[in-house]
Order: structure tokens, then C-alpha cells, then sequence
């Protein structure tokens, strides 16, 4: 299969290295700018362009994998009849690709990429979506090249879907940078809590979060929390999400 | 040396088992509870009581790991002159057990603890405190029996690695709870987000979590927040978490 990869941030670099380790052929790598599309390309082999003019017509399959406040310019600028187009974004209908084809698609990789650390693909949850059979069937039969896991879902499931991957990922993560900033306060390590991190994440790989809710708040320790509260007076954001995720922890009992 | 353990919860059991393990002898397991006292004394190979006037007096050790809202009345209904007693507690001040003994000390694992799931104590921090240099001394080598992390901070230090720990831990879990309340809204399997969540943490074993930041608060792209948003509609409780929690990444930055 040719594929030609638009884009050159974490989810292209990431998922053209998975397809290139597979097998597949990129024949271009396209971006905006010129030295992003080239250190891509070198790692993929293939031939790269700053100018979507430059694009080849002859490719299976064109993966946009670029910010989604990108797409839907870039989805006008191609006109590709009868070649598959899809994006590779969570929260994006596969609708903005109209204008690009006729054949549409989606292939959304369910994962945290680094420029850095390679991801091991295989166990990425790889989420697909597309306007015709065809091309339904040619995205799954790529995508289980790619992963053990591969889910068809509509654009409102893809969005939920997104949406909890915020709170899990992005949110969690956000909650760690906290926690960070709290020790750093105090010329505490941050290495301190890495354990803590590590055990929360493995225990819901075999429960299920609501089951293993531990802290002051689902005890409905007030003694503690205010001590936590009180501890956080100068810092009135932080006490605000204290009080509102302990609240929900209340509420989701 | 010979230990009494007050207390039969996720803390006790683990750290009573880690203590077990490591070639200590506990004497007596207390819980008010007798049934709680001597299911955790029959693992632990000692006596169980359920009423305090039992304890014996001649023990090197008294371990208080009880809910933080019991400590007070627990440690009030203690008389063990030249006895060093110390509690378990991330939150709570040394000074608690002051009208316990006149040796008193703080012993925190800062982990997070499953009923089942038996944790590595040697990656837990330890953190130790006490009010003479005597007894301080004989937690460090307890503790070091346990962990290679040890650490001696005081009351205020310890109550802020709490707080930290709450955010990094407990909210953390109520994330992936409400990414499983929102995946199961849609008929979608947990599992799905699982390696999502492994990765997350796996991340920031390497990394600092504010240099690994990713999502749509941190890229300011409005019009993904814009569609979370009106997707959590009917949810206002999560609607104003992600508008907070994406103020937050964004006032952190």
C-alpha cells in the first residue's frame, strides 16, 4: 500500500514510523514547513514537500495527521477523487474531509505520543471510521497490521471517546504537574511520588477505577481534607480543584 | 524487635506483612473489631486483641495505623512511658500522640493500597520522624529494613507530600473513574483506555509531568475545548472540572 503522510508532529512521526516498520510504502511526507517535512521523510525514506501542489496523485491512501484547528484548511486544499482521505484526530467529524474526496476515513490512534519515546503500536487501541465498505475494510486491514486492537466507531463515540481520554490522559497528567509544583515548594523531590503514580496506574490495568477509589474524600474524611485545604490557602486554584474532585468523588459513590 | 500493630485496614495488613517478611516480630495485632484483629494476626502468626487494657507493655514498638479521625481518641486511651509509639498517618502532626508515650515518631508509606494486591515495599518512601534522636534512629533502621527510600521530614513537610500525593493518586483514580463513567455512557469497554492511562503514568517515570504536558488546553485549541465541552452537556459537575482543570494546564504553563 502507498500512503502519503500530511503532518509532521508527535502522531505522524509515531504512527509513519509504525506503518514504515510494517511495510508499508510512504512515498511523500507533507509540511508547512519545509525542514520538519525533510526530518521526517529521512526517517521514513521517502521524498518530502512543503507545498500540497507538490503532491502526489497516485497514492491508496492520504493521512492528515495535523492540529485539528488545521484540518479543515487542509482538507480544502486537496481534491483527490476516488483516493482515500482520512484524519487521524479524536474530536474531529469525518465530515471536514468532504471536500477532500470521496472516500473519507478515520484512523485514530488512542495513545500518548512523545517526539521521543517510541510507543509500542501494538497494543494502541487503533479507531476507525469511513463513508464507504471499501475503504472501511482497506483501513482495517491496515490498522491490524499496526495493532492487536481496532474498534469501528462513529464520530459521536470517537468524540466521547476523546473526551475521556482527555480526563484520563491529559488531566491526570495535569494533576501529576501539581503535585510536582507542590513539592518543588517545599525542596521536595518529585522522584518521591513516582512509586505512587506508577502502583495508581497499574492497579485499575485489572480493577475498575470506581472500585479502587481510595483517599480522604471517598472515606469522607472532613478532618483531613480541611487540614489539606488549609495547607493550600495561598494557593486558591489549587484549592478549588481540591474541593471540586472531591466533591465528585462524593458524587460518583 | 517487637512490635504491637493498633489497627487492621490496607495499611496495617501490607505493613504489617512487610515487616513480617522482614524478619520482625509483631507481638499483638489490635483491632476493636475482634474478627478484623484476628484475621491480620493469623497472617501475621500473633495474638489478636480487640480491647486496648490487653496490650501488652513490654514491646519495643507500637504502631498506630488507624483512620486519621480515630488517632486522637486512640492515642488518648495509651499510657506506655519510655515506649516509642508512632502512627502511619500522611496528614496528621507527630503531636497526636503525645499523651501516648513520652517517645513518640511518625512512620509514612507513601503509597497507595489494595485489601489484595501485596505492594514492593522496597520502592516505597518511607517517611520517619520522631521527637529524640534515639528513637528517630531506630525507625531509620527499621525503615531501611523495609525500603531503600527513607526519608526524615517533619510534620509540616510530611502534611504537604500528602496533598501532593492526593493529587497524584486519589484525584488521578477519579479521572480514570469518570473516564469510565463516560465510556460506559456509550457502551464502551474501560479497557479500551487502559494503556492510555499506563503510558500516561509510564511517562512521567522519565520525565517531568510539566515538561510532557499534552491536549487541548495546552495547544490553546479552543475549538476541540469548545466540543468537549457541548459533548458533556447534560454533565455540568464534569463540564466545570474540564473547564477548571483546562484553566489550570494553561495558568501552570
Amino acid at each position: 500500500m502507498n500512503i502519503i503522510l500530511l503532518g509532521s508532529g508527535r502522531v505522524a512521526t509515531q504512527l509513519g514510523q509504525a506503518l514504515h516498520n510494517a511495510g508499508a510504502s510512504i512515498l511523500q511526507v507533507y509540511s508547512p514547513t519545509q525542514a520538519h517535512a525533510a526530518k521526517l521523510a529521512a526517517k521514513l525514506d521517502c521524498e518530502s514537500i512543503s507545498d500540497v501542489s507538490q503532491l502526489r496523485l497516485d497514492a491508496d491512501l492520504y493521512i492528515l495527521s495535523v492540529n485539528d484547528d488545521a484540518l479543515p484548511t487542509l482538507s480544502k486544499q486537496l481534491s483527490l477523487t476516488d483516493r482515500l482521505v482520512v484524519h487521524t484526530s479524536g474530536s474531529t467529524p469525518m465530515s471536514v474531509l468532504e471536500h477532500s474526496s470521496n472516500k473519507i476515513g478515520v484512523l485514530y490512534p488512542l495513545q500518548t505520543f512523545s517526539h521521543e519515546k517510541e510507543v509500542d503500536f501494538s497494543v494502541v487501541p487503533l479507531i476507525i471510521e469511513s463513508n464507504n465498505p471499501e475503504s472501511l475494510n482497506l483501513l482495517k486491514d491496515l490498522a491490524a497490521k499496526l495493532s492487536t486492537k481496532v474498534l469501528e466507531l462513529d464520530s459521536a463515540q470517537r468524540l466521547i471517546l476523546h473526551v475521556a481520554a482527555v480526563f484520563a490522559c491529559n488531566f491526570s497528567n495535569h494533576l501529576y504537574a501539581i503535585s510536582q509544583a507542590l513539592l518543588a515548594s517545599r525542596q521536595l523531590d518529585f522522584d518521591l511520588i513516582r512509586p505512587l503514580i506508577a502502583e495508581t496506574a497499574a492497579k485499575v490495568q485489572l480493577n475498575l477505577p470506581s472500585e479502587v477509589q481510595t483517599g480522604p474524600a471517598i472515606r469522607k474524611d472532613e478532618l483531613t481534607i480541611q487540614k489539606h485545604l488549609d495547607s493550600l490557602k495561598d494557593q486558591p486554584q489549587l484549592q478549588e480543584i481540591y474541593r471540586l474532585l472531591s466533591q465528585s468523588i462524593v458524587n460518583l459513590r
